[in-house]
């Protein structure tokens, strides 16, 4: 028995706010594609539907693992959503924890997540997913270019880098944390952690690029930024 | 053991769609006071995010049943909220088929539903899960006062009628009906065969007036259309 | 990657009441056959082992919604025999409901199911897989060698009809349909709008006949009634 | 907090058989009755028709194992039926496992179980769950007026014991127990090792004086054969 | 209705090393008494189980994922104990994720859990179970006395401190932090982040003293080092 | 479609107490090597660890079931190290359930189990296993080298038989058998039983031999007792 190595995709939550439909087509597209080399899992983030019902949840006084619980569930209606798109080649339904993903990535299809638990993003759900498939790299596609130096849309001045370690990357990041639900930049600790434990190769690049994954993984491309492990 | 009797509460997708956390805490209000005497059940639509998504859906070519499920798991991130906001006495995970409503409605709480199955609106479910709590009525809170003689966003002088047959009804809706997925008006004709076959008074009201519905229910308040069973 | 077509086939509860495991045989030989180049879905029927129990339920003063449930056991019991029968080559869990369904149809395994939910038939579970597995043709194999102008069952001179058009089949069985649980004829409603809606072609055959299926299919054998989606 | 001793009623499939809804009705009355001063858990037999699918699985050369998932499932199909008919206080779903029988019975309701696993008997599942439920006694309701020391279906002579040990039974139904699926009598060797290591008291009774059944436990009427631990 | 306020207790998994039985004995008197006025969560690590299964998962080159995950079967095993040990006021199956806790802690039981998820320890649990049962105190009993200004068990001359700010905590804990499973100290950074955002105050106590508990909570007995939200 | 023979391995729980890495990095060597012409399930036993829980319920007073299910979850945790050692071959999830167990085979995985249910030991489940499986032989690795004319670890003078009946096992073992928790011999009357009514041949053998496990299964290596149907 062979087995094809595996790729973990992190899809924004942004996605679908805008040409929502467009974007999905690309990436089955660019999954259908890389899908005969490799094994493919996605994790989709909340975007505007999750920020939407967190708010109302806050208005209502639930407490912050309920809004993050309202925030999982928008990010399963993408996954959801990309799933079915993807037709036969995914498995139809959306795990809710790493067991589960572990137990529908056996069935050998692409498996399309989104949050699992209260308390991380859906960032640190593809850093998990990334261990637990094995895969060598994981690719988080965002509303922005790449990592900059700050926050891009924050500062205008903000530099691109092309390559940076991961020590690196926790120092830029570290002021932007916050820990209120729905409110996590980029990559939370958690995610962090465990790309660090495991080596996992991080590309940080914008899904307006998304057709263009399959250069990028199989031609190393020159798209966004690298993250080393170490 | 004495049980309360039941009643069952569908809540238009629209609820969530503008002042949605009014709403719901004007709902929280209302079934905090009638779980005394009465064991409640909620059912929710999907709104205008079922309707986003079915869209997205339906530009990427997904057929009717997965444009129906995009509709379902939208009016589950509904019904979550719902449940959330409720706290200790509701029922904390949303079921996802009658069977399964069966079997969390005998834990004592409150529960709240989004959609079951493809082909069918939450107006049907919320006929049958009146039906399998032996629920005597169900109120349907929408965004119009009541039935009217013909759809009142169409037609400017619709006439609203206090009291029908479900057979006036019928005849009625007849025309409006729609089979495409997230487009059912009303009461779609499985909410219809149940109501019939189980003589279940239906009350339509405007979900505007949600904080009167403990009066409408203990009180016989004047509010909106009653459809007599037969 | 290549998928098969699909094809769906309803097996009526009747099949089983007499001659039972001679019937499955046949049904295992046609299946076996025809998995090599369809993906094969299988209803069963509850036959008259739900009629038993409904009857039974119904002395108890059970609500229409338990007697339903009744039948949708004695359905299940039904499709766990045929599944068995089938061995490896079929799922050996019958799904609940469509989206258990649809997730274990995606084993790629020839998938049997019973009834999913109160207020429908089987046949209309029937027509609810069809439609999300996209399959073109759903035989329905019954106790009549086809569709009749009138019910062949009560009026002798009753005239089957080789091809007819969903509309002329709504208007013939309209007047026969019965709303009370374990009763349903034929096609009931809910089978009806989604045939409809997703245009897919009904062939109505007698089981009798159930040997000659993969020659219906393949060579497009001249058994039974065609119902033409418009 | 304060629980109610617990009792586990084992009916046998037969009970459905014929004057199944009286039957039912009767043993509806008296668990009510019961239900106040005790927790009652109910174990189903399968009866004729689980023979009736069994004999249609052997001609279809099914192994032994799925015949007795057959039988199980018609069991289950018994057990449905007393749950719905016991209404609310039943808990609505029947379990499939002692572990999944210990979480449903945690739920303070009266739980009704078919048969667990091939291999077994319902009787064995009955020693099983009056074990996991601290029973002191297990009432077996079957079709004779209790145990004889020959079987009383093919001995005119055979003799009632009023009384007796389990050693005693052991001795009486070694020579009677067959292996095959479907076939086995009154309490097979795991009912009985599980009734011996936790000395469980078994009554056995003819489920004709089921009304009786408060009687005998809340009076200690005289019914039935008692057959002591040790 | 009157809900009790809640209350979450971490137990270390070294306390099922030693005198396992004699320590849940002392647990399950406490918990008994603390049921009456409290509702209360309890949470088990791994303990020495977990460390061997670990190891041996390691010789064997598994990631880091599934050395996770046998720590986390390991807490599982010891979590059944416990929960096996309270009877019936405890829910008899432990839950595997938050989601799956939330629903059985419905249930108004005692209800018990080891880990969920790869990436944090089972102190993160303890913390995302109290932040979700709206918990104002979480309980970690462990096997130092304490928190000390620096590892006890490295340091003759550590100094315990009666009470700290969860940022003092942070500060001292930072260097002892490791990345690889089965390795997190006391408080991991998920646990130390959802105790601060939802302003959780924690008492770290010695599990010898664990049958002072129920002083220690009602009547403020001076235990351990609490550590003050902010 | 073609499908490979299976065959059944059940390794003693004593294989993880000493050299456990060592041991599985063997079984796993032997296993990869068998699965290109077989289809293997595993079942794995509960060792010192379940001795150790099964100790500590008892001194806490647990019955029977309990203990049995203490037992039954250590067994599992052997069984989660083994599946995750063997990657992705093996289905990543231990059933719990015979039914658990087909469903999950249905996958075309290597499926490794623990125990069932309590009452009956991880040999009767192994039995079920092969049962279900079809499997024509089932191999016990154990910590004796076969099966002797008496207990080896007693009797130094006891032989050890290369062949023999089920019928002479039976008498063997007769009196070994205890019925409490975690104590059950070799194979217990339920194992005996499946064993004997499908016919299975039983190897007998020594773990320590376990890498030679693929010369005896394909070239017939004279290793241990074979133990014939009948
Ligand atoms: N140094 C940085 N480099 C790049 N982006 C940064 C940096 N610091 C902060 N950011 C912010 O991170 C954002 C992307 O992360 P964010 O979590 O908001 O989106 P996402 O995870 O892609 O989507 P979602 O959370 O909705 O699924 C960017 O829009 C940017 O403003
Ligand atoms: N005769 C009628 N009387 C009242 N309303 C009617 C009638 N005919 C059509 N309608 C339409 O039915 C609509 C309400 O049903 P609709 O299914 O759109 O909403 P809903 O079920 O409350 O919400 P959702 O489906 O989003 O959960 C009204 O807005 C009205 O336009
Ligand atoms: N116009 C018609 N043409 C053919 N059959 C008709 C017609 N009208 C009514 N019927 C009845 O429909 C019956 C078949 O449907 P029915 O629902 O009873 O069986 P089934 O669905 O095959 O089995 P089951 O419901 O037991 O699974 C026939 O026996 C016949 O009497
Ligand atoms: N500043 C500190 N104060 C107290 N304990 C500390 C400190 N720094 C490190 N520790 C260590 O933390 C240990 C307790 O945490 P640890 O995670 O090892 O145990 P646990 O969580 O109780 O058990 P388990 O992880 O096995 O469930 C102590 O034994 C101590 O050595
Ligand atoms: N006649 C016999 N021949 C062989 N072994 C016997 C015999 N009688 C008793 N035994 C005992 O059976 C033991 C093996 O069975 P046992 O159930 O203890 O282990 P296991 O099933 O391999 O492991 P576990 O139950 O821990 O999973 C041997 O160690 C031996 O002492
Ligand atoms: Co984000
Ligand atoms: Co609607
Ligand atoms: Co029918
Ligand atoms: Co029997
Ligand atoms: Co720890
Ligand atoms: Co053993
Ligand atoms: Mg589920
Ligand atoms: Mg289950």
């Amino acid at each position: 028995m062979h087995f094809n190595p595996s790729i973990v995709i992190k899809i924004s939550g942004k996605f679908f706010d805008e040409d929502g439909s467009r974007n999905i087509s690309s990436l089955r597209d660019v999954v259908k594609n890389l899908s005969s080399s490799f094994r493919v899992a996605i994790v989709s983030g909340g975007g505007s539907n999750a920020r939407k019902y967190i708010s109302m949840g806050r208005d209502l006084n639930l407490s912050e693992s309920y809004l993050d619980l309202l925030g999982i569930w928008a990010s399963r209606l993408n996954a959801n959503l990309i799933a079915f798109a993807l037709g036969d080649i995914a498995y139809p339904v959306v795990p809710d924890s790493l067991e589960d993903f572990i137990e529908k990535w056996s069935s050998g299809k692409v498996v399309v997540t989104g949050g699992f638990q209260p308390g991380q993003s859906t960032a640190a759900v593809a850093a998990l997913v990334a261990e637990a498939t094995n895969s060598s790299t994981l690719i988080v596609a965002t509303n922005v270019d790449g990592v900059y130096d700050k926050d891009p849309k924050v500062y205008k001045d903000a530099v691109m880098l092309k390559e940076l370690t991961i020590n690196k990357l926790k120092e830029i990041l570290e002021n932007s944390q916050s820990v209120k639900a729905g409110t996590y930049e980029l990559l939370d600790p958690m995610a962090m952690k465990i790309i660090q434990r495991s080596r996992i190769k991080v590309i940080v690049m914008n899904y307006r690029y998304i057709s263009s994954l399959s250069d990028l993984i199989k031609d190393n491309k020159n798209i966004g930024s690298t993250v080393i492990p170490e």
